[in-house]
């Protein structure tokens, strides 16, 4: 089969979903499933697709699996939109190689954290990004994630790696709204904005995000409710606050279902992917709800609650 | 001299600086300063003003401090406008003991963390705040300030005070906008929105906190420009965003004012209360820029970087 | 009554609980159980005690309990052995108030924190601990419990503090057996070990600190056994090792009282203290187990797991 | 080549350097220096080696450099001891990846953490294991290193794992000498430390964990000073423990070499790891004290204090 070329937007715009990984019951990965999520997502008119994030379960996933996932989810999208692919590694020498098998499997832009496992000082995590620059001939995205990472990227090395070239963008998860905005307000100043992506993986704070200025969204949330979030991203940029919040506000109550696990039983991580993935199931849009191994399931209960939680917001019957 | 009667609204709304404290070269309360701060903020046309939180350095001011401070804004704002008090101790019978001095002083309602040091359960936690209710008649309100306390206040608990009439609101400076946001549904979702105050101390988000359905904003950085806080409140309840988002940006940019000092040399909390007492050296309000022991105080070269921040923001001549 | 004058003796050395503070059911201090367990500890031959510390619940004791428990605990003790007395609260002005009251109530030596609540920069930390020493008469001990604190002391700052006289030693509630022998090693080479007194909170690890050099232990536990601390103290001094091992490892397996509280109703600390206490209780010491509010209570099943501790360790008949 | 068939000991006792991994200045494994290494280790009478831990800067070598590292190991140590091999990955699938390499290239023994990058509940911590030991055919170790997992094994689950087989022992680089103790004791109770390997990692109490009955012990420095741990352990063994403190604190004076570097400039684990290198340079042991990208170098300066703390340390002559 042939691929087009996609060339990733400069800046890069819109909702970007991280792709949720399905699995079969034997924990294989569900090729089935998984062009059926992307085809669920390309229809609601998402902008790209981020596959192998933490959404995507990219740290339980071996090598042969990233492969896998990598190179479907490039075959389904088939140049509609651009493909984003998540290099998670402990330092640099192996997120090269992730991005060496990335491009290699069709990816038009990567997604890479500081070093973990180990910390690093920001000049050390500013020598990382440039490597994994040199290394690879993709966009590179910086994805900031402290609560995985344990530590935070810092507006100084963002801005010197926007400044010359090595970073086409920012992944920012932190949560860290103030912060965000900091960085937002500076980019402006420098006259990079127009160059440098910064995109929030805040699904609850979408609107707000947006309102500052920022570029897109990656939410978790929108494997569940693309159309949802392709919605606020349409009413932001329309300049339509109330409907905007409105819509927000939906999707944050319908964000509960992360919260249908029993976290004295399974881990947060376990509750809120198995929340999204039991969501997809009940959906019709996978097959089989489970997380990657070690990660235990939701309780019956918790997939019913579930399902509750998509009846009041609208995605099932009541 | 007598005070009028002030009770506070319900819900508490609009913009509500924390009061800094200004300090004498030697370390004493400064009377004649405090006074100028206090009008510097009704002049700017503030909703209210909460004394002894975090940027009133009140972990570093003795009971006696303490006291003069609440005495004095009282006797300042005279009744203009509610004056909130910090009660900021370790735990529940040294917060009581607070909590009743503030009465005392004429506070008009109560902000509390729950316990820190010692870690709490947040049973324990809900009881803390149950007992504080109970032993002194002002309204509470919840100080939710993870980086200093060490723990967040849950969703499910301060529901359950806003419900049971214990709080009257929250001062949310955890700067997690996600999990303030979904506070804010429930709430609604509850009918407690018209009650229950939710304010946000992030003091960069402002704009997307009020785009949330937030009450209100209690700003440190209100204390340099109250002015530019009153406009952005006005400008999001007369739902002018793209304007709100501006002065937003303007005062994020000022912002910087709090990296002047240098943290190889003094703690964040130093650099960051030393800048806004700079800045308002510069602006003419406060007389000395002094913090309370044994906090380092900005280098010459600080306070002249400070002075081009606020030249930057428009609030001194360039 | 007359007190004899106590002199802390230079370096301090030996077991030194760090005392209980007993309740009433009603929250007050309960002078009687009080005196009992001061002679419990004064029978059992330790070397010093140490009053409101963490394990004496002074963060959740108002100034007034604070000063009862102290002027009862130098009453009691008579000049038999020196009274050291915790200053714990949240930065220097604070703490000094707190160390004159000490010194009002007849403290031998001072036990004080660097500031929590706000962090502090080395620099901060060391001024913090000059004051103190320079505002009261009384040798002055640092005490390092990150884990409230939320940071550790450094080496640099309590090798400085130790030479110039501002610290008569150090309370080492860390963990970090390896900084603390760092600076065992470092004291000896400044010749300071004959001045300094490095003390280890570190229950569970006295033999080890011993072996290092450490010149005594403030063991939490030591208020349940007081006599095995004794024990394991005299068999270090005297170098039987393997005697002092076997004595640790029977007080590390009673221990595990602390552990009998559920964590899922309760926060660690209430469980920890409100196994110590639900032991004291047990062996007649005190009159009620009572942990300050807002601790909850231990559950009868709890009480039975802490009485079968008691018997395993030899400590209450089987 | 024939290799000899090594079987663990059970359980495995005394002296497992943690071996770094010598690199050129380009970034290759350092063949030669690797094998010095190794000799050097082995001529001092270490009863083991660890290959790709922490020290090894596993989390900095691609898959293939691991591979070469474990290869030249097995080869050079060629069954005059046990050779461990790291399996540091961020979750199951990868870490079976890894442990089936690991196999492959003659390693005796894995030593494996908890899931990292997401983190996990304890029962799907136990099943990680579980999962590990069930694919391979070899010993597994738990390396138990919170300050890079960013939790902490539970007692709970290691008594579970070590009672059913899962785990052969364990590696505590957590620092928390009093869980230690703990565990050794609740290992004896149900008669498990005869099959359990107790090691500990940390470096400066390793008379005190002998003490306490550890088994052995994994020191980062034993790359540098091998000879001083075999001494240290065999007074131990001897139950001569003033002849064992002396020689840690000869050691743990040593250890400052690990402060050379600044971290202003550098992370501290590239201060601490080009430390060692700096050291084994300097002793002639390897070439080139290169550690892993994007780590930065020590200062000549650094390098000049490393060969002074060696001199002191008796190591180099003065």
């Amino acid at each position: 089969m042939l691929y087009r070329v996609t060339h990733l937007p400069v800046p890069l715009t819109g909702v970007v979903p991280p792709l949720c990984t399905p699995l079969t019951p034997s924990g294989d990965v569900d090729v089935r499933s998984l062009v059926s999520l992307v085809e669920h997502l390309l229809d609601a008119g998402v902008h790209a697709v981020f596959a192998l994030g933490t959404s995507g379960e990219a740290a339980f996933l071996s090598d042969a699996q990233r492969d896998e996932v990598l190179r479907i989810t490039v075959e389904t999208v088939a140049g509609r939109v651009p493909v984003l692919a998540g290099v998670i590694d402990t330092a640099t020498a192996r997120v090269v190689d992730r991005a060496l098998a990335a491009a290699a499997h069709g990816a038009d832009a990567l997604v890479a954290t500081a070093p973990f496992y180990a910390g690093t000082h920001p000049a050390e995590t500013a020598d990382h990004f440039r490597r994994i620059r040199a290394a690879v001939g993709l966009p590179l995205i910086a994805y900031d994630i402290p609560q995985h990472v344990h530590g935070k990227l810092t507006a100084p090395v963002l801005l010197r790696l926007a400044e010359d070239g090595t970073l086409a963008g920012l992944k920012d998860s932190s949560g860290d709204l103030g912060a965000f905005r900091r960085l937002l307000v500076a980019l402006r100043e420098r006259g990079l904005d127009g160059t440098f992506a910064a995109l929030t993986g805040s699904e609850l704070a979408v609107d707000a995000a947006l309102l500052a200025g920022a570029h897109g969204v990656v939410p978790g949330l929108g494997n569940v409710d693309p159309a949802g979030y392709v919605r606020l991203y349409d009413h932001a940029r329309a300049g339509r606050w109330p409907e905007a919040a409105a819509e927000q506000d939906r999707l944050a109550a319908l964000f509960a279902l992360v919260d249908a696990g029993d976290t004295a039983t399974m881990s947060g991580g376990a509750a809120a992917l198995g929340g999204f993935k039991a969501a997809l199931r009940a959906l019709g849009v996978i097959d089989c709800a489970a997380t990657a191994a070690p990660q235990r399931p939701l309780s019956e209960e918790a997939v019913a609650e579930v399902r509750r939680r998509l009846a009041e917001g609208g995605l099932l019957p009541a």
